[in-house]
């Protein structure tokens, strides 16, 4: 462990490594990066508008950014019941790295096609 | 898919999608992070620096984030044979989102910490 920090991702069992994995997994990046830009969404919104995630993935990665206090639920005394997400304020600090490297990947994907291009033909070269 | 871009990583079948899951692997964010902070590792040094990782899986990493044209690999030719790894001007880029991610991680984590005990009170309180 790097003796000038206190905690250290690359320990495995330094509790940072934990927490990290929650923000960087596959539906908490996605999560995470849409509260930034919607502000607050309906359990039923973030699953339309993140396609492929299933209920049980959802609600998973909702809880465990709850728990790590990232995101924020309010069940509206409605009928019928409605529950709203935001961002805290330290989840709105993670989302804006993880925010931001979304978008840098969608900028940067055509970059990234041509190098997987690239690297396939000298493959395929090297093998023939 | 957000009308005011081309590419959408919450699009299942767009390929940003995949690329995003490489940079925020489990491994993926480790190495890159890593690599921005020493400029060029050996697959040993990588090895030992990351702890819990694989021979496999750090291969695997490696061999997607080089064909992404994230990471430069350079077989030394020398005995006994040597390989260095280093970031590529797009990995830098990509690498300095998930390092700053990473060190907000180990800052952040007393406070998350603390949030995840007041929630598993709060879930205990509520079904005793």
């Amino acid at each position: 462990m790097d003796v000038s920090r206190k905690y250290d991702v690359n320990a495995a069992d330094c509790p940072s490594r934990a927490v990290l994995e929650h923000v960087t997994s596959r539906w908490g990046v996605l999560v995470l990066a849409l509260l930034r830009d919607e502000g607050s969404l309906r359990f039923s919104e973030l699953r339309r508008a993140i396609s492929g995630i299933s209920e049980k993935m959802l609600a998973q990665t909702l809880q465990t950014l709850e728990r790590d206090g990232f995101v924020h639920r309010v069940a509206q005394p409605v009928i019928p019941p409605r529950v709203d997400y935001s961002l805290t304020g330290l989840g709105r600090e993670a989302a804006a790295h993880v925010w931001g490297l979304a978008r840098w990947v969608e900028e940067r994907l055509p970059q990234v096609q041509e190098g997987q291009q690239r690297y396939d033909l000298a493959r395929a070269a090297a093998t023939r």
